[in-house]
């Protein structure tokens, strides 16, 4: 079977109509539904339209609070921290995003941490909330553990995802936003659907060898961090996971580690947990804090410039810019249309008749 | 030939009275060994003593000042730019972290970035001057380029780390300190004297092959972003490294990619500069502007504790918490001395005659 084709606009009424029917007020139903399709758009389909049903279910199984009072609980100048009620990350993130650029604005830089929060779509989409604002954006947040150590059997962390955007002046923004692992989630379940096996260095077995199955996860086996194996730098991803499960949860009060609630409803959280729901931290740094904006823009251009002119590899197009191919497959998906996996419609028909709606 | 083996008392004294001749007043000289033996002590060889003659030469050729008046030229409540004023990276690194530790104290957190520097020794050095004050402390720094963006076969960035060091209660810290790259230089240059070859994924030829002749860099080759390939994440390990340059350069107004200055004096700074010297940031976060210390460090125990019991992969001893390597390295070295490979000891003994000086 094929790829059905949707426009963003009957996605985007899909969306926020299911998020309506949940209870969302319509001014956090709309944020939900851009957070949630700018993933598709981006081409990161793992985190779109096709979580929709899992939020759904979170939400019928009473750990998604539709309804929340998102709110400081406590700060300082530069910082805050946020607890969001157990609304939807997709909500919640957002707001304690506009929380640091706020803080931003008056001490130069704000760094928000959010406990009792749940998935918060594509991290990419909060850093770059700052950059109208001549900011540089951080997002980060933990997640459920699939992720061993260096030299672990056992899945202490998430894939736990990392996004840097800063702006530049004629050239379009940098954005990183990237898995602290060797590979995402995502792309495992996309072999997962094509029946296809994975390289060496992606996933280990429940014993911790390497493995090629991408479902190696579903019978005890692990997602490797960033570097793939000890000798090419996998302490260095382990590193960076657990930097981010830190900051996210340690520094807000939400569960971390292995504690960190799964995103299914099929399967319960933790019994003991450490802290409330799971944890992002943002940031948000003013440019002109460090020096004047146009000029900081400038350089910005000049690099981007430079590494975009970088002669490239033999059989290899061109360098890319951190941003370039999520941007030119957004434009491209607005226009042409956003393609669905078969077993994503079905999932989202069945949702929809639940809800009384057609996904048209 | 066999290591020679040296107190570091005795690296003490040796390292201070070099500075003290080349102009450094006695502050300043303390402040510069104590950064740059804390490499030897943590195990990071290459960072360390071995450069001492390196620092030397470039303070010859007139590209380093032994008396910089640092100062803050930019500022907000939370952020600062510091202008080095081309002084010992040794020196400015410090001071430039007490400043962002400085601003901490009053707005919450501190970030200062730093143009017109040099080599700056180990991250973790300065990352970990937050601990004693109940900070995260955090420094970057950019480097001369040896690294090539994925697809590039131009080198654009440097090996560009990152330190993270995070308090604990009774466990020790938590400190990560890593370049951005497969493997750090040192490494390479640990291959080189023992005429080995590297693995595959660490360097390529300067037609971006991969390759596994250390010395490849010699001949226009390029070390690899964290990653190897773009199969296991290397295009992550290039936006971490570029993530380094722009906020250590870019924000501060140092020179960035390319145009960064080599750290050897005999090769000359590029003729078209962007800024001024190399840079690096740096970030302090008090935890209490978060939550009350203490509930941080019990979490962070509770953190450590609970991955330092994960079930190791056969064949290994255990699962490593970021910094217990160094740690225990330096303890292990304060006690039975710091071995110096020969080349190092007959470089030292000529950079001492020079002076007037012996290495005891």
């Amino acid at each position: 079977m094929t790829d059905s084709v949707y426009t963003y606009r009957q996605l985007q009424d899909f969306t926020l109509q299911i998020f309506d029917k949940i209870g969302c007020p319509p001014a956090e139903a709309t944020l939900a539904t851009d957070v949630l399709l700018n993933a598709d758009l981006r081409g990161i389909d793992s985190h779109g339209i096709a979580r929709l049903s899992g939020y759904v279910r979170l939400w019928e199984a009473k750990r998604i609070n539709a309804t929340p009072a998102v709110r400081i609980v406590h700060e300082s100048p530069s910082t805050a921290v946020v607890d969001g009620d157990s609304g939807l990350g997709l909500v919640v993130a957002p707001k304690a995003m506009e929380i640091a650029i706020a803080k931003a604005k008056v001490a130069g830089t704000g760094w928000v941490a959010v406990k009792n929060s749940n998935h918060f779509g594509i991290a990419g989409h909060h850093a770059m909330m700052a950059l109208e604002h001549d900011m540089i954006g951080i997002a980060m947040t933990n997640a459920s553990p699939l992720v061993a150590p260096t030299f672990s059997i056992e899945r202490l962390l998430g894939t736990n995802p990392i996004a840097v955007a800063i702006p530049a002046g004629s050239q379009p923004p940098f954005v990183a936003d990237f898995a602290t692992t060797t590979a995402a989630n995502g792309k495992l379940e996309i072999l997962q659907r094509k029946n296809q096996q994975a390289p060496i260095g992606w996933i280990q077995t429940k014993d911790g060898k390497p493995s090629t199955d991408p479902n190696e996860a579903k019978s005890g086996g692990a997602l490797i961090p960033l570097g793939s194996d000890r000798e090419h730098g996998s302490h260095k991803g382990y590193c960076l996971g657990a930097w981010v499960d830190i900051f996210s949860a340690v520094l807000s009060g939400a569960n971390y580690g292995p504690w960190v609630p799964p995103f299914v409803a099929f399967l319960s959280p933790p019994s003991d947990p450490v802290g409330d729901g799971i944890g992002h931290f943002f940031g948000a740094m003013r440019v002109d804090a460090f020096r004047p904006a146009a000029d900081f823009k400038h350089h910005m251009d000049n690099w981007i410039t430079r590494f975009r002119a970088a002669k490239p590899i033999e059989g290899q197009e061109r360098v890319l810019i951190p941003g370039d191919p999520e941007r030119e497959m957004s434009a491209q998906r607005m226009h042409e249309g956003i393609p669905l996996n078969p077993k994503v419609v079905e999932d989202l028909k069945i949702l929809g008749e639940r809800f009384g709606l057609v996904l048209a």
